[in-house]
């Protein structure tokens, strides 16, 4: 097989390192710079891995092109061509499931430098004040928490959050029950009191046409308590001009952003100087053994690959998006 | 009885306000200005609730005083003249364990924040930039935890440590076993594998002749791993030039304080501004409810005292300090 390694948003020479320490079977032909590769060349490439976007559009729009199958770095794949994938017949497959731990740990991090004052005593830090924050800070003990995803992530959240004895809600696409929730909630039958009691608020949503602008207006209207909204999945599920108005309005106590729209957050959004708002740069998912994880996926899909041509773990629907 | 209510490092009219709906009975007579009060007011004073350094003291040195026991808003009572407590058989009492749940919050929170980038992420809002962290964050699952102190403190940041999964070893007085711990090593024996082997390592203990300066030049040598330390016990267990050096040479990770010495922290301090200390001004212990849960403690106390003067929770051992 000729597989094409782009490095995605990780430093090249790491991600070729690392993938050359793989030792993968001398049948298999790497490549690692598709940007200076012929039409040619591009065309004989069987296995994508990552993402490149002046790379792979133009193999899926080369006639002879053999690619057969992209590996995704990343859990969401709202920025890979869907449609058109399923057009050609390419498989998708991504790496959701090892981003549980780090994004709940990010999460729970968020949720606690909220609650206990740790940002805000960060932002006085640098004005080297021993200085009482103006508001005390509250156990999270207690708290209503309501999770959007019940997959991995959401998951792992939950349980994190039961340790703290936190009551917690569930959202997902059915309203069908799952383990570590009190509750769950039909997303269709959102005007329900967990969600309007939340004290805290978590989208883990992948991006699809249904959860697009999901977070707007309408919605922040309907929570009572001044929760802290907080979004590790993806940017555009959040309405930003709507959360401004909501965190201006205190509709919301708060937000933890880890993804916004755009991205990166343009300098003069009014969001980076709000007291109440965290943001930190599309990195809840980021922890030191994600490359190898990442790779021990796209190994197991190659070997079953090889045999059959088809993908032993985390195949993307490409109708659904996730 | 004639109980004098002070307020500590509280807002005054809260704490006055707060008592006065406890509905104490009538036959206990409340006085809540101290500093004002004459000698002779002072003498006929039965119980003293809180702590104010121009007051207690002054009557402890009144020949014809009463002053029978006294019930701290603290866990910690290092500040407390517990010598002359004992000479004169004065009671005292803490409010040790209403803090467990919030200083373990806060302990965790300083953990997440330190290895998953937000304390980073925090000062780079300031600049509006939205920039990567130079360090990768980590996830804290499988990393090894010392908390030196194993009681309702540390026992509670072991349980939360627990539900991330880390290794977690406590350190106490005899080494004696307890619940929620890996391993448990005697304060005596520092010098032993999971000790060496810390990277994260927290200081709960009190203050007492056996713990000051018990983080020094030569503890800080011992660990192997560049640990994070984090003491939210008393500042002067840790001898500040040394753990500055530490941090300077590389033996320690980083540091995240709530606690200092001295209090509070000189603004000439470089704690203040090195990017691995995470600094908070001695708030890991609040919380929404810390005036209810203390005043709770003091009624309990009270109920069992008027009936045959002795305590019924939370009595301190006026010669160990806690």
């Amino acid at each position: 097989m000729n597989i094409l390694v782009l490095a995605g948003d990780f430093d090249s020479q790491k991600v070729s390192q690392a993938f050359k320490k793989l030792n993968l079977p001398t049948t298999n032909q790497l490549f690692f710079d598709g940007r200076t590769m012929s039409d040619e060349a591009l065309a004989k490439i069987d296995i994508v891995l990552g993402w490149d976007p002046k790379v792979v559009p133009k193999i899926l729009n080369l006639p002879t092109s053999r690619l057969k199958w992209i590996q995704a770095y990343s859990a969401g794949v709202d920025y890979y061509p869907l449609s058109r994938l399923a057009q050609k017949d390419i498989l998708l497959s991504n790496v959701s499931g090892i981003h549980a731990e780090p994004i709940a740990e990010n999460v729970i991090g968020m949720i606690l430098g909220f609650y206990r004052g740790l940002h805000t005593a960060a932002i006085n830090q640098s004005h080297q004040k021993w200085q009482l924050p103006t508001s005390r800070p509250q156990v999270i003990t207690g708290k209503n928490l309501v999770i959007f995803g019940t997959g991995h992530i959401g998951t792992r959240i939950a349980e994190l959050a039961q340790a703290f004895k936190m009551k917690v809600t569930g959202v997902n696409h059915s309203g069908h029950p799952t383990d570590q929730f009190t509750n769950i909630i039909a997303i269709d039958q959102l005007n329900s009191q967990p969600v309007r009691d939340a004290d805290i608020i978590v989208n883990t949503l992948p991006l699809t046409p249904q959860t697009k602008g999901l977070y707007n207006h309408t919605f922040f209207k309907l929570v009572q308590n001044r929760p802290l909204f907080i979004s590790i999945g993806r940017g555009p599920s959040t309405v930003t001009d709507d959360l401004i108005a909501a965190l201006q309005a205190g509709q919301l106590g708060g937000a933890a952003l880890d993804v916004t729209d755009p991205e990166p957050l343009p300098e003069n959004s009014p969001l980076w100087q709000m007291p109440n708002v965290i943001i930190t740069p599309h990195i809840s998912g980021l922890y030191q053994n994600y490359l190898k994880d990442a790779f021990d996926i796209f190994l197991k899909n190659l070997a079953q690959f090889e045999e059959n041509g088809t993908l032993i773990k985390n195949q993307v629907d490409l109708k659904s998006g996730y």
